[in-house]
């Protein structure tokens, strides 16, 4: 039994709320437990200079921590300095987000996928990665009502979950007890049809046997499974793909 | 009569939501109308180079828009950019709460009020600041509560509102269509007990008389009494003051 | 009696000099008292990216103390660091010159206004406007006398003053030891009809009632018409306006 | 048979050149194939500021490109600009050592791994770890020699290799040429006794199968295994551990 | 016969007027034809950080041109631009102060050298340098009256001037239009008793003989003995030395 | 006798290895003694923007210290720090490289020199000249042999070598213990056609007289005839020139 009563292979609750503010097309809150992220999707017309004149579109994401969203206050990454571990996280988002979009049917426009935490428990860059898709999705059906898309870009959905091993138990969806103990811990995004996007697994603390890194990514299938629902529930679907 | 109904004289709906976050000792959110603000107050140990060893604390504010909390992406103030207007505006914010805190009582802490913009219809420097006064009482009375806190250090509350001249008429707390085609515009920052702490008036489009600022301030006043009442509400205060 | 013998309602003597420097076409060095600051106005082709291909120029301004203006060294804004008082500084000044200024008739044109403090003894900011403003005055004659201005710009002048209460009276002009004990300051800037371009007043020591402050604005309406008129002696006008 | 002549499972051929400059305790090139490496090793006693006092140890590392080692010229990160993919591979390079080292027994010194890529074709980042593991051993043994250290703290060894799928086909140890082609690739960090660290696969082509998956972790440990065993001769160690 | 009617060996009118602004405990503007250059010296107890606890001081010089001090408006340096032709004279002239200063008897204290050009007409390094003397000259000489100074450490005088070949003719001195079109110029700094502390040459257009070279070195000896009498002269010296 | 049983008018040995990397058109490692730089050059067609249109071509130069070249690891360049030495090492390299080249002939495209220095032993910036060269001259045969060249640009050799006083002895070619020791040093640019491009001399620690001056020239113009021999040998030209 966990410290709020999950068993090894729960979730937290999971809540998504489309249309959290009004001035962009995609915006949808996530919360899992106590985690909270904002994922708003924006198009502008501006695209990264090496891909002018190719007629693709791009995806890019920031992640960013609102200062008092973590137990002590985190200084704004102004005036230069750079914050590694928001590097590491906007990057993975984006790279999942493009992995799933035919990118050709978007051409000369770059989406941004702002996923801003306000509160953080532990998981905010699967939330965010989680979230941060059904902002896409509306954006992108905005954009169709409107009449501005080619075609539907979005091959399937995708999603993420952290799994880790905590006192020598695997555990799914850390909270930030959980995390700051655990031996290991690994991040899984996979697409609606089972497909892998992305793994990062570390353990800085122990590591692993590789018998214990398979167990983990099962554990974590599950877990993005049961994700890919609820984003469908939210956004109306009949049933995850 | 005003786009959405109001009269001249008409603030907005006001909501001040109170713990809105977790993890920082003060969270507020408030909304005037489609207008939404995320306040927190946080306490460091770490002062300004200059205020060592001088037995006072201090007291500083960050302002920041999220990139879609307006109708076009805004880019993040990352390496190295600046944004001149947000600069102006935590300037402000940290002016008036130092005018209405006995510094000397809190010695050798700094309060950072951090003003995140979640969505922006116009007023969020007077919204930020109004809602930054919550934050920071929760804050204190959190460490009044730990007997953290030597004496309590608020004198007075403090709110600001803004009012303009829009097609020739004072128009009290302006939305962003009405910002946006004003001839003059002035922020008033009043505390509970009737003193003016700032005021901000620019006409870069119609330089006004000073007979017609008079006029402003008058409407003005009126307006940040009523914010007051809000805010004395929100706290649970018998009256405002 | 103040200490350098003044009233209350008296300026320190000004003194504005044209053509201190040789390579702009505007070069102004304005002394009020033992305030100095360095005015320049050039010229570019260079528009800020959201005004391209509209037809109108721009006007902006850039404030910097030398390191040892004031009393004690102060480092240079580089390598990223930034000071949010010139930032301040800045908008205003530039907000106020493009007040009174037909952009419409300045197309594809960039106006720079510099102003560097050499040495500091309150109200340098108040100094920079009046000085720039006949900077850019020069500057705009060099253009018409060069036939590179299609119609006369400048609607009418701008000058600005700061008044505040120092031990509880009202004083126009304050110089560093008076301002640096006032409970209250403000600037304000008027046009040569008396129009009000900005007000920014301040009370982070002693807020003020709002009829202190229309006191206050009353005593600066006195100075700033006073400044018009060394304005229009240096540049040789019959009258102010 | 690939474009070098190698089958799916074949390492490039591995070089590891100890000693390589003077004035670094630890500095090896690694060459494997014609990716070429510099890994440096330094001791500071300088530490983050959050680890002041608790008689720990660091280890970090820094990653970069120098401008003219792959195929056309890249900037250097001056003034600013930071290379996002660069953040990624040193924080991992730094999990990594860290993950096999007792920090305990190196108190209030900091250890620096800098990892220089003279020559890119490929598989830098896995290079760059495994040449940074025989500098950082080489680094504590001049320590050792010189009676600076309480204890040995490298717990193990620690190597990594890519591997990736390329036209459907899994292929070991990734060139250039491969790797641009890639569908999907993955980096896997091992330690001397079997023990995985780091994973990090991703798949922004097209995602794939867990079974893929498990194959490519299968084929990457063997290709650690073997660069193991060239660390071990390269350091004159009866075997791998 | 040159352009303003001198011989080649010809300085241009020098002026040196002391006291320049009022705050620095050094300020000296220096004038050599059109060129003026605002040198100031101030005191400050922070030291570079590799020379703290060695008793000894520092001297360290900054170099920044006005924007509008030239023929065409340049951009400070803000936000982290460097203008490397800066650096290289701001380095020059600190090395160039400290060659002549007893930095033993300064414990524990900087001096900024801050040289600002007000009016660029060529020869600014050299003027900064000369007229950056003085002003020390005048820092020290304000410690010494307060009984801040241990004892005197300026060792000897220093000076310097620029040489170069125009339309293969040796000029002394050259201002901007001969500065502009010249094959090759030098710079030396030299003390009062004759001795060399800098020469920069450089003929980035026609590389140029060692004989000429010497030629230079002879005709520039003969103008920074003038500017060491001009400085004694300023000082109230009896004689250069 | 030196230290290394060198006379005082000895070079250190010299090597000069073209080809030292692959991806770079031209690629040399030089060594003198310890000291070891890697130069390579570029070529781009991006131009400094004031070059735009003038069918002129541009070298440049960028010259870097690896962090653990030296004695005691020194930190990067990143993130806005910036490093003066390094700055006016780049600089004087440009300079000389442009001074024997013929931009005219290389229209509209830039030419990037990097100067990496993996291990420092003094003399770093003219071994890096030296180098460069070499470097260069391989970029400019390979346009040639790809016909991508409409003339033959270089108009003659380049190279250059420090020299000293240490113990009030001339020295040529100071490794490291005797540039730290040195009273001054001095480093001489000249053509093979034996003529100055670049002087630059100090004696921060003991100024000098002209005629010490006059023989480290002399000193040192023999040192450069060496290594231009060096240079010619290593490209395979039947004699320096």
């Amino acid at each position: 039994m966990r410290r709020d009563g999950r068993t090894a292979h729960d979730l937290r609750p999971v809540r998504i709320t489309r249309g959290f503010t009004l001035n962009a097309p995609g915006s949808v809150l996530i919360e899992t437990g106590e985690t909270r992220v904002l994922c708003t999707a924006s198009v502008t017309d501006s695209l990264p200079r090496w891909l002018h004149g190719k007629g693709h579109g791009w995806i890019t994401a920031e992640y960013s921590m609102l200062p008092a969203s973590g137990g002590r206050r985190k200084a704004r990454d102004r005036a230069g300095r750079v914050d590694g571990r928001s590097v590491e996280i906007q990057r993975l988002i984006g790279r999942c987000l493009r992995a799933i979009t035919d990118l050709a049917v978007l051409p000369e426009r770059s989406f941004w996928l702002d996923c801003d935490v306000l509160q953080a428990d532990g998981g905010t860059r699967t939330a965010a990665l989680t979230g941060a898709y059904v902002a896409l999705h509306d954006c992108l059906a905005h954009l169709k009502e409107t009449r501005n898309l080619r075609a539907w870009p979005l091959r399937t959905q995708i999603a993420a979950v952290s799994v880790g091993i905590v006192d020598g138990e695997p555990l799914l969806d850390l909270d930030y007890s959980e995390d700051s103990t655990a031996d290991a811990d690994m991040v899984l995004a996979m697409t609606g049809n089972g497909k892998i996007v992305e793994v990062q697994g570390g353990a800085e603390k122990h590591p692993f046997s590789p018998e214990a890194f398979f167990e983990l990514i099962e554990m974590a299938r599950g877990g993005v499974e049961e994700l890919l629902g609820h984003q469908a529930q939210a956004l109306g679907l009949e049933e995850a793909g």
